[in-house]
């Protein structure tokens, strides 16, 4: 483990972040902007470019970097494959466009898992060895961590849960298949969710977005308070697979919809006794506690883990 | 790791086995019985103590034992909760009382982990690093390998994938609920389907098992062949989600059912490019090869795991 304090970026559909994270997770520096996600690969590393200068104004010199991004990825290779959110991203070496442009060795994690990573150790999950983090927003993404290292699997493709089947239809999902968890549960299928109900009531109001339903419910309306507990529902549909498959000692939910997680949890907590064996019921289930920080706080911790061998890569390079 | 012979037991439902185990894996001996289930746990113990005298007229005294079973069990506790199978068996501490019989440390493990590592070191899964093993027969169950190590989860709870849910209504399961992995894809599950048809047909023939199914659609019957497609969509949709889930190196299926692999794998693959991204598609689907023998060789190796522990255990008591 290095003391030095390292660079590490979120780069997001939306928004991109950059931090400069000392030893202890404190953030010596804290920057974003918005992602420029239509215009390409370029303008995208220049803005991450820009947020590094920024993040070095501080004066303290990074020794290495971390980007955690939306899958799916190839974290060892330094490669994005195919991030849905971001347009032209086809198989990109961002660790290596990246490290030659900053001069620093960039390694490359899927977002969900960096941000299972930081609310380990810094947020809800302290404490516990295995926790499954579930980041429920446009899509749904996880991270799963087991004796506290990260589940990667073949390829780093481990814990893609969003596309997960747990019902035989619903509407078409990202993937191009029906009945996954993402297209179910979803912050945007609550939206799509209040958007069918009120095209049915025909009282000419704009769709809602997920957020504008748990803003609505808040406020007591009514309709909202029906359409977060049917969301509630599916969202522990897929919570108590998760426990059955993973066994966590703890489950958090981050993302976007973890702003209504009070409003969601009764449903959900109901979903989990009716789906879920005796034995699994008890899970702690949380909502994430670190918001937008978790994944660069748990990138920085990922890149520390990884310096020995990024150092021995450079000299091979 | 030790290198004097390991005593296991595989304790089913239906029959139980016994075997004296080398360090290569031979069996040097191996035996088994008929499971008196419905005669409660002294009974069950005795069985198992007759197989080993049996075993132990090789004239090799093995220094530790594994017993697997079917689960919830706690493994490091040495406690079988409450198998399904096992009539009487609630929150017996099994190790201790077969441990005392024997004067042997017995280790305790869930059989579909041990079977798991069976089939990874001398099995279809050889060479893998990660590997899941679904056991399809009376119901459905997993062992999952992750980088050689077996995935346990809190309270060695993870991996219970036949009940994850895949659709919405099915069947009661075993457990309670609706739309288990397990309630629409096992053996059982294969039988009701037949029985359904045939039921519905009214031609007055007694309803069938799994394996009658598969048989005869073995010999081309029509209504059969289309059974064992629609079951292996199933079969195929729960895949998929185990291939997101834990992206495996291999995906094993063993029990009863396996012998109609061949019969089940077209569709089983058709469903799993239906139902899962790209990249989880390629990833090896293959036949137990071990067959009965994959728990107690699998046993055999997790026993040499904990040799010293145990032998630090034993002094302590």
């Amino acid at each position: 483990m290095s003391a030095a304090p390292v660079l590490c970026f979120d780069l997001g559909g939306t928004r991109m972040r950059a931090a400069l994270l000392a030893p202890d997770g404190t953030r010596l520096a804290a920057v974003e902007a918005p992602t420029p996600a239509r215009e390409g690969v370029g303008a995208v590393l220049d803005g991450l470019c820009a947020l590094a200068l920024r993040c070095r104004d501080t004066g303290v010199a990074p020794q290495a970097a971390g980007l955690c991004a939306p899958g799916p990825l190839d974290a060892p290779g330094g490669r994005m494959l195919a991030p849905p959110t971001l347009l032209g991203w086809r198989d990109v070496p961002v660790s290596a466009l990246l490290g030659e442009r900053l001069g620093l060795p960039v390694l490359l994690e899927n977002d969900a898992n960096a941000a299972a990573v930081g609310e380990q150790l810094y947020g809800a999950g302290q404490g516990a060895g295995s926790l499954v983090f579930v980041t429920v927003s446009t899509g749904i993404g996880g991270g799963v961590i087991v004796d506290g290292h990260v589940l990667r699997g073949r390829g780093g493709l481990a814990g893609e849960i969003g596309h997960m089947k747990i019902a035989e239809h619903s509407t078409d999902c990202a993937c191009g298949a029906q009945g996954c968890f993402e297209a179910l549960a979803s912050g945007t299928a609550l939206g799509w969710r209040a958007a069918r109900v009120m095209r049915a009531r025909k009282d000419g109001t704009p769709p809602p977005s997920g957020r504008d339903v748990i803003e609505a419910a808040r406020r007591g309306e009514r309709l909202a308070r029906r359409l977060v507990a049917e969301h509630g529902r599916w969202l522990g549909r897929g919570f108590a697979n998760l426990l059955h498959l993973y066994a966590p000692d703890v489950l958090v939910m981050g993302g976007g919809l973890a702003n209504g997680f009070d409003l969601l949890e009764p449903a959900i907590r109901a979903e989990i006794a009716r789906s879920a064996m005796p034995s699994y019921r008890e899970t702690p289930l949380l909502s994430a506690a670190l918001g937008d920080a978790a994944g660069l706080v748990g990138m920085a911790h990922i890149v520390r883990q990884s310096l020995p061998d990024l150092g021995r890569e450079r000299k091979l390079g």
